[in-house]
């Protein structure tokens, strides 16, 4: 059978994230009954991760197997037409038998985007997290080194979902101030559930002063998810990039 | 009694425009409800200006007359309390009894947002106008300047509304180019019914080569509706900047 990988972008705010459910609009089911549509056949869609309700996505991997006989590079088209506004196949290519858009990344990019101001704003709310107390972003950027590296980030995560081992690699954290939005770029070869919104939770406590950049050492080290921050919210958090 | 002035942005998205209507929600009458909330009296709020359907605004002064006792400076962070999230006041502050939003006008600057690309966006979708067909943007800016100055603008205008002349100046268009977006700066001391949305449809023929720029002269003087491009849709169109 053939394997065809989709790139998709979609806005995560009308949706219940990306995992099929009984209740509640997800990506997965809009994408799947778009896809049905067009090859006449039930497929199982296998995407690259999770994603929370709430939370975009700008390159979401994922994959399906069909007997179709449509050219890989037509289903970008094709799907678009049956596709809600708020979801956009990106590209779609023929790949090996093997790939599976999870099992085989590499890791991924997600940018976390707070608007520091005083005032809200109308206009583009649903994809930043409005904080309105003055952050030193001089420290966050400070405190964003400690992440960098291989570490058990136990306290950075919240509960549900199994997983083998909460150690992981942070590649790098980039942040950007641009006006009043700062960008929180985190890259690494995978994250644990909740786990860049912790961090971003965190960091926002340290651009309080509430915790010292020098201390997230030992909150990483103490594995105690008492001691991180909160969980920022969803609408801050855009997937940007997965690596195969 | 006492006047007082508001900034405002809003979203249009689900909005049917700034003025109240017995069907569809409005702007007005989402203010004035938040408005007569915290003042506790009725009252009629003055626009700038009509925006349509889809309209956004970063920048609509508004004004109304209350008994109120509450200082000027405090009507902002109380309205926002009682408002919906795609509205914001921005300031609020003391306006002499005189002062007329529409009336005391010197001029607008409006901002038309093309997304020239194969693709629409889903992140953003409701903020521009998604044009497939690649534009020229040389041409478009050559044919711009045609624009400026004082003209009798009838060929840019949709009927609707009684205007006692079609003589309008524009003071500039600017024309940026960021990647895939391509942002039309209008500014002038009055617009005619859907006139910026007409000039950006006729912009658009032009950057298609439909038109070319020197024949903008040509249909501006004959003012016929017919010669003139489409009225481009709401969605790209956001109300940036209200002169006094």
């Amino acid at each position: 059978m053939r394997n065809i990988k989709l790139k998709l972008e979609y806005d995560g705010t009308y949706f219940c994230g990306w995992q099929k459910q009984t209740n509640g609009r997800t990506v997965e089911a809009a994408l799947q009954l778009a896809v049905e549509t067009i090859v006449k056949e039930e497929i199982k869609l296998i995407g690259c991760s999770r994603t929370d309700s709430g939370v975009h996505a700008k390159e979401y991997v994922v994959a399906f197997k069909t007997n179709s006989k449509i050219p890989a590079e037509k289903f970008k088209d094709a799907i678009n037409t049956k596709l809600p506004k708020d979801i956009v196949v990106l590209c779609s290519e023929e790949a090996s038998e093997e790939f599976h858009p999870r099992y085989h990344t590499k890791g991924k990019t997600y940018c976390y985007t707070i608007l520091n101001s005083e005032l809200p704003k109308a206009i583009g709310r649903d994809y930043v997290y409005h904080f309105k107390w003055k952050l030193d972003v001089d420290k966050i950027s400070e405190a964003s080194k400690y992440f960098i590296g291989t570490h058990d980030f136990n306290a950075f995560r919240s509960l549900g979902g199994s997983v083998k081992t909460t150690v992981r690699t942070i590649w790098d954290i980039k942040i950007e101030k641009d006006e009043e939005f700062i960008k929180i770029y985190v890259s690494g070869d995978g994250f644990l559930y909740n786990m860049v919104r912790i961090i971003v939770g965190t960091l926002i406590q340290v651009g309080r002063n509430k915790i010292e950049p020098s201390e997230i050492e030992d909150i990483i080290n103490q594995k105690d998810r008492k001691n991180a921050g909160k969980c920022a919210p969803a609408e801050g958090l855009c997937l940007e990039k997965v690596f195969y």
